[in-house]
Order: C-alpha cells, then sequence, then structure tokens
C-alpha cells in the first residue's frame, strides 16, 4: 500500500471528537478515517493526569496497529496530557488540538488582546493553552476557564435546553464583554456555540479548536506529500462500549450516519 | 477476628453511594466501614450492562478479599445489572439498593398508587424497580424516567443551582401531581432532593433508596447476629483514581472527612 493511501486515526474520550472528525471529512473527501471513542471511560476530564495518559497510550497503540499515516488526538484532555507520551510510541505524525486551537485563537486576538480558554477541569488544570499562548511571544492575556458540565449536557444531547443556558451563564456570565477571543477547549463545546456565544455577547471571537485542528492535518499531509487523493474516502467507528448509543448520538448531535459501530474493549 | 468484627464493604460507581456510607455510619456507630468508588470509571449510568457487570465484579472480588462479613452495592445502576453474579462470587451476603428502595416505597403509597422511578439511563433500561414493585402483588402503578443529568450535575456541587432546577423541570415538570410515591433510584439524586420536590410539588412523598439500603442492612446484620457492638468504627475510602478531588467533594457535598483516601487502580 502507497503510504499516501494509509488511514488517518483519530481518537477522543468518547463522541466529542466527532467535530474534529466532521470537519477533517469536508476538508479531505478522499481519505480513509478510523474513529475510536472510549465509550467506556469517558468523561476524561475530570479524572487524573495519570489516568489519562494511561488510557490515551493504550488507545494509540490500538490504533498505531492499523497502519495509519497521521494520528490525531480529538481531544483536548487527551492533547494536554498525554500528546509527549503518544509522539515517543509512534512512528508517524500525532497532532493534537490545542496547538492549532492556540495558533487560530493568535490570528483572531488583537494585540495585547485578552483570550479566555474554556475546557475540562483536567486541561485547564494542565495550563497547555497558557503554555502554548505565552510560546508565542505574542503577549496575549490569558484566562482559563474549566466548564465541567458542558460535556454531559452535549452527551445528553440538551445542546439548546435552558438548563444549558443557565450552566453557561453559571460559568461565563462573569466574563461577558471582557474577552476578545474564546477559545472552545474541548472538541464537545463546538455543539454548544450558539449558547456560549449568547452569554459571552458580540463582542468576543469564538475560535473552534475543532476546526482549527482539521485544517491544521489538512496541511501535515500537504507537506509531507501524504494526501490521499481518492474521490470518496471511506470511514470506520470503534468504541470501547455501548456502540448503538454512540451511533444514535453522531445522528442526533452532528447528522453523522456511523453505519455499524465496532467494540474494542480495553 | 470474631466474625461480628469483620468490617462492611461498600461500593459505587463513585462518590454517591456515599449517600448510604453516612445513613449506614450514623445507624451503625461501631461498624468498621470500607468503602470503594471505581472513580476512574464513573459514571456508570450510561455504560453498557456487560461493562457495568465486568467493572462491579472486580470491585466485589477486591472488597471481598479484604474479609468482609456484608457487601453493600450502593449504586442503583450496579444493583439492577450485576447483583446476581456479585452474589455468585461471594461468600457473605450481598445488599443492594434497589430491594430496599422498593420495600419502602410500597410502604409510602396508597393501593394502586402511581409510583415514579427516575434512575440513570442504565437503571431505568434495565427495569430492576418495576420488577422489583410488581413482584409485590401490591398492584402499584410504576412509571420509570431517566435523568442522566442529575449525578453529572451532583458531581459538580450544584445541588442548589439554577442549572439543576432547569434540569429537573426538564425531566420532571410532566409528571407533577402525577406520582403518590417518587423512588430517588440512584444513590447520587438524595443531593438533589429539594429541588426535585420543588418540580415534583407536594403530593408526591419522596422515598430515598440510599436511606432504605442502610436499614435494611442493619436489619440483616441484626438477624445473622453479626452486628459490631463497638463504640467507634473506623472508616476507610478508595478510589480508582483522583483521591483529592474525590476527598474534596465528599467534605462539600456530604461533610465527610475522609482522611487519606487510597487508590487501587485496575
Amino acid at each position: 500500500m502507497n503510504n499516501s493511501e494509509r488511514p488517518i486515526g483519530i481518537f477522543d474520550s468518547g463522541l466529542g471528537g466527532l467535530t474534529v472528525f466532521k470537519e477533517l471529512r469536508a476538508l479531505l473527501p478522499g481519505e480513509d478515517l478510523i474513529y475510536f471513542g472510549d465509550t467506556a471511560r469517558v468523561p476524561y476530564g475530570t479524572k487524573s493526569p495519570e489516568a489519562v495518559r494511561s488510557f490515551s497510550k493504550e488507545i494509540a497503540s490500538f490504533l498505531l496497529k492499523k497502519k495509519i499515516k497521521l494520528l490525531i488526538v480529538a481531544c483536548n484532555t487527551a492533547s494536554s496530557l498525554a500528546l509527549d507520551e503518544i509522539r515517543k510510541l509512534s512512528d508517524v505524525p500525532v497532532q493534537g488540538v490545542i496547538q492549532p486551537g492556540a495558533e487560530a485563537a493568535l490570528k483572531a486576538a488583537p494585540p495585547g488582546g485578552r483570550v479566555l480558554v474554556i475546557g475540562t477541569s483536567a486541561t485547564v488544570n494542565s495550563r497547555a493553552y497558557s503554555r502554548a499562548l505565552a510560546a508565542s511571544g505574542a503577549g496575549v492575556k490569558v484566562t482559563e476557564k474549566a466548564c465541567p458540565l458542558f460535556v454531559p449536557l452535549v452527551e445528553e444531547g440538551w445542546c439548546s435546553k435552558p438548563a444549558a443556558l443557565m450552566a453557561a451563564r453559571e460559568y461565563l456570565s462573569g466574563f461577558r464583554g471582557k474577552a476578545d477571543v474564546l477559545i472552545l477547549g474541548c472538541t464537545h463545546y463546538p455543539l454548544l456555540k450558539r449558547i456560549i456565544a449568547r452569554v459571552m455577547g458580540p463582542r468576543s471571537r469564538i475560535v473552534d479548536s475543532a476546526r482549527a485542528a482539521a485544517r491544521s492535518a489538512k496541511a501535515a499531509l500537504e507537506a509531507r506529500g501524504l494526501l490521499n487523493r481518492a474521490r470518496f474516502g471511506s470511514s470506520a467507528f470503534l468504541v470501547s462500549d455501548a456502540p448503538e448509543r454512540f451511533s444514535a448520538l453522531a445522528l442526533k448531535l452532528l447528522k453523522i450516519k456511523t453505519g455499524k459501530v465496532a467494540v474494542k474493549r480495553f
């Protein structure tokens, strides 16, 4: 098999990474994509760094055996805590979502502007976005805020219910008008974008790390001459538990028809 | 060691079972209690029966090695899906929370009354409460309703926030005035009792399966002559991940001082 014909592996703690999958599918229609959701152990965002690293390495090893040409860690929590360790395991490029999200935020922010990063507790505690933004030398002012209930709200399909708006107000109303850019630092959060924008007000530009990650993956493949020029790529989905539930939510929340979802238990 | 001096083992998917622990500690001050919370894999309520059974058996085997005299499955999801299989592993009595909760509801309900059971998706899908209530022959009318966001709301410590009230309205306002008895069929839910009562209205009596389970455990030990008459029992806490977070939430939500929490990874 020609290297460019090999599939791309993508993983997340659950279904949030499907926002990255969807952007990738639109940008790269010819690629074969293999998506893994760790539905037996979701969510990652409230768990310890050790647990997140251990789960992430297990999944990366599993996907690497499938002869992928690129591994995308489509989970901010795993990207912020486990990327270096996954890279040590891998003989192909590994891409997370933090760096692309930080770069997109810097493009959107005015010089010395205020950037608010929202994510899971584990992502925020890792301060991975603060480090990535500081490393640029752009001098933006960064605040990070954990919003742990957003993932369960999305997983319940309540993206426009009053409870979601109340949760967004509880977490974010103190930041209204006080951020030039808001980074959606969790791949579930694009599904709550409308409610988040309503609470933040019109002055904050919202940067979606899922979209930024998909664009960055395309650029990485192009740079290496690894783009697949096929007309239609295949999509395969695997989870560690409850495949029917995953399939139903993928359709309900993202209009993705998964077909049969395979199960790989750890 | 005299059999009555052996400890009681208790487990839950996370910290919800601490509502049972707290009732037990008050009812049985002389008992040594060992609590295990499966914080690496919490929540159980959205996972498959196979996953819940596999996790529950692992934990039961671990606790049985500690020479306990009674094992309490302080998780409705595990009780509804894994109790029979845990009993096969165990040489000591195993008690769940479903049967005691159902019995308490039958005492509270008028003849032929309407019982509403709320719980996780997995508990509701198992129909374990419906079966237990039907087996009594009391002829009550049973409805079960899954409320998946209640566990994450409690784990976030938002027991009296507007988002919790909105979630309770979304799930329960259609049942206001239409249930004689409401069973809190998840050990997290007693922490939301005030909000749930507000939405249900004054005509519904609320039955707490955590309290019923603790009373039933006391009766089981009494019947077997296994009560520990010591003045003060010890309390030990173990989790599968993130012990500091568990300890902080136990204090915040239930005013339980855990001391050092040990970690056992699976």
